[in-house]
């Protein structure tokens, strides 16, 4: 991409864009990359710093994972999401792994980690976003934290089933039960036996590769 | 407290203090107080912006709670650190709620959360500063988290023994299964079963009130 079209990107999504040194911004756009990933691509493992990661078009999922390979998916990043865990060369106090993979084709800008720590060193406002963008993140973390340890496992999958027909706008899921289990952070065979509970009730049809959402009402009040 | 003492504390603790202006350092100094809250006592629920608070002596405990009433402790705060999450206005990307208890007698100084807002607004330096504080408490959750979601009961219990050992010099841990079920966010039914397998295998000794390591090398194994 050329140097204006990255401008152009930056301009919008970064709040500081205008109040930094032009020699700074055109630092940042030289040090930046168009990526696409193809769907289950890892893109960071935690072992190095991957720069900052700007999301164009698919998503992207970051999870933490045990050593025997558990997995808890923390969030994900849509089109316009950043992720800033995965430079920790940006931000110091980030002691912790995260892994990050596509989740659908992707294409991503990536800027590299020293250099955007490297601007952040000289622009107070630059830092100040990074640590912001990173503080947020806390609170989604803190809320799958929440969900896990707190609450009642039908009213996970409610919320999970009614938030992913939400964004996707249909009234089918078109995810396996393997799957919804990675994104709860909880096992298959769990997610299969509440399902089976939910159909058997009339709320969903459980489908080879999906679940349609038969009863939103019912599913809305075990959101409550 | 005078103006002075409160300086002379702040310069110690804040990185920032010297690269402010004098008018700032004033206006922080007047709008602190010092508290003493007796063991037990909440400090903080979340429904309100508590202010900065550090730790003169004693210690504080920062926990999550469930709808019903579920503890899980993200982490304690000693002598000389400073709970940046009780001041949620002065973070606004923080969402989510936290409760903080007096886990001991404990002397605090408090800043109010406002005040260190405005001061955080004039100075990049201490807006910075805070950000750093909370993204730091970030990597303690996702410690917590980790060894919650992922980590064996067995390796869980033996590294809060020996935490808790180390931390207070003492072979003997003072705390009812109750309490060290709490602190590692477990049910107390679990840590007693736990125990009673440790003290069958001679690692500890099981007290009215307390815990008694009796063999350091095996528990030292257990953590690993």
């Amino acid at each position: 991409m050329t140097r204006a079209g990255f401008e152009r990107v930056y301009r919008e999504i970064f709040s500081f864009w205008d109040g930094i040194p032009e020699e700074d911004r055109d630092y940042i756009c030289r040090n930046s990359d168009v990526f696409t990933y193809p769907k289950g691509k890892n893109i960071h493992d935690g072992s190095e710093c991957s720069g900052v990661i700007l999301v164009h078009s698919g998503s992207l999922r970051l999870y933490m994972m045990s050593d025997e390979g558990k997995e808890i998916t923390l969030y994900r990043l849509h089109k316009g999401d950043m992720c800033m865990l995965s430079a920790s060369c940006v931000i110091n106090s980030i002691t912790f792994d995260v892994f990050v993979d596509a989740e659908e084709d992707s294409e991503c800008y990536v800027i590299s980690g020293p250099a955007f720590a490297a601007a952040a060193e000289r622009n107070p406002a630059v830092k100040i976003f990074a640590l912001e963008t990173a503080v947020g993140r806390f609170s989604d973390v803190m809320w799958v934290m929440q969900q896990i340890l707190f609450m009642s496992m039908d009213k996970r999958l409610a919320i999970f089933l009614s938030d992913e027909s939400a964004r996707t706008g249909s009234d089918t899921v078109t995810l396996t039960h393997e799957q919804i289990a990675r994104y709860m952070g909880s096992a298959r065979e769990v997610v299969s036996r509440m399902l089976k509970y939910f159909a058997n009730e009339g709320i969903v049809e459980v489908l080879r590769g999906g679940v349609t959402i038969l009863d939103k009402k019912r599913l809305r009040q075990l959101t409550l």
